[in-house]
């Protein structure tokens, strides 16, 4: 399961990283790139309203369209901010050696 | 490299399904379940507040840690709410399909 | 200098008051009631987004454009809710007697 | 009503101002100010959160509460930025004069 999300997220890394260079008038990643990273945070803002609104309705369906506009947004501003997924991957393993109520609040366990 | 994250973020849902039934006492995972919806949802707006603001800041090395809490706090929210990772990529595919600037915004083009 | 303010506020929550029951093809007021609570909140969240961002920028006119937008929906937010100015203000009194650094975060000092 | 609003909103005002040079230590408003724009703007943030969670869900009272707690965090960040009530005040009155569904979003009408 976590696999499909794996590979869905490796191909929509790919299609923004291709995005990048194209036309902002035809393509609605290069506008988001063209914009600075201020917008590209504020979209991300905004798509997080809406899937915290959706969680807090416990409104399945939408929860899944927000939740894919939110990675979708995070994923440009890792780009647009020079961020790897790499990275992100090599803090969430850093992470996983980590455990227990005691350590900072929003810090996954192991 | 999206690959390596594909599988932290594999690992990292399978640490969030493990500790859904440990102590709350021990268990930050366990706790914030406890809460509920509307509590998960809280936690992932102030992470997502918090990766907004190092993303206008364009603080790279911050926002790696606050996309990571706001990842576990989305997964979280997914297993809260009964969303399966596999929802989540089968949205994503399906916007595979839908491309162009006339799209609604915010959602990613092919 | 408040004062000016507290008369402003005085009318732009008459004003609210007043569109209430206007048409929404004509009333932007009149629509955003229509649209329900979890939408007027959605459109709070946002304007609150943009006001974070201009105040990370320390950037002073832009946040006094969106800090008159946050309490333009803030305001219809009590009005769809039932909650009248009255209501705050008894609230910010009562906090008024209490004070210092042991007080729960958030909460102002007489 | 609002009168009693624009009274309570003139004092927070002026309870601000003279906390600003307090304590840290001993005052949460000199604490808030001596952790910068950023770290207001994110308390803003996360207070806006909280209040539009209990607006999706109706819950008056905690509204009446996030609300005070918002309309302080985002009082101290036009003081950290050097915006005054009156400025606010002016941009309430210039968009008095301007109405209509036709307007930008978000703009109050007349």
């Amino acid at each position: 399961m976590p696999d499909a999300l794996g590979d869905a997220l490796e191909r929509l890394w790919r299609v923004i990283e291709a995005r990048r260079g194209a036309d902002p008038a035809t393509s609605y990643t290069a506008k988001l790139f063209a914009g600075g990273n201020a917008k590209i945070a504020q979209k991300l803002g905004e798509e997080a309203i809406e899937a915290v609104i959706e969680g807090v309705r416990g409104n399945r369906a939408a929860l899944v369209g927000e939740s894919a506009d939110l990675l979708y947004h995070l994923f440009v501003l890792w780009a647009a901010t020079g961020v790897s997924p790499a990275e992100i991957a090599a803090e969430l393993a850093r992470r996983e050696g980590v455990s227990g109520i005691s350590e900072k609040k929003g810090r996954p366990e192991k």
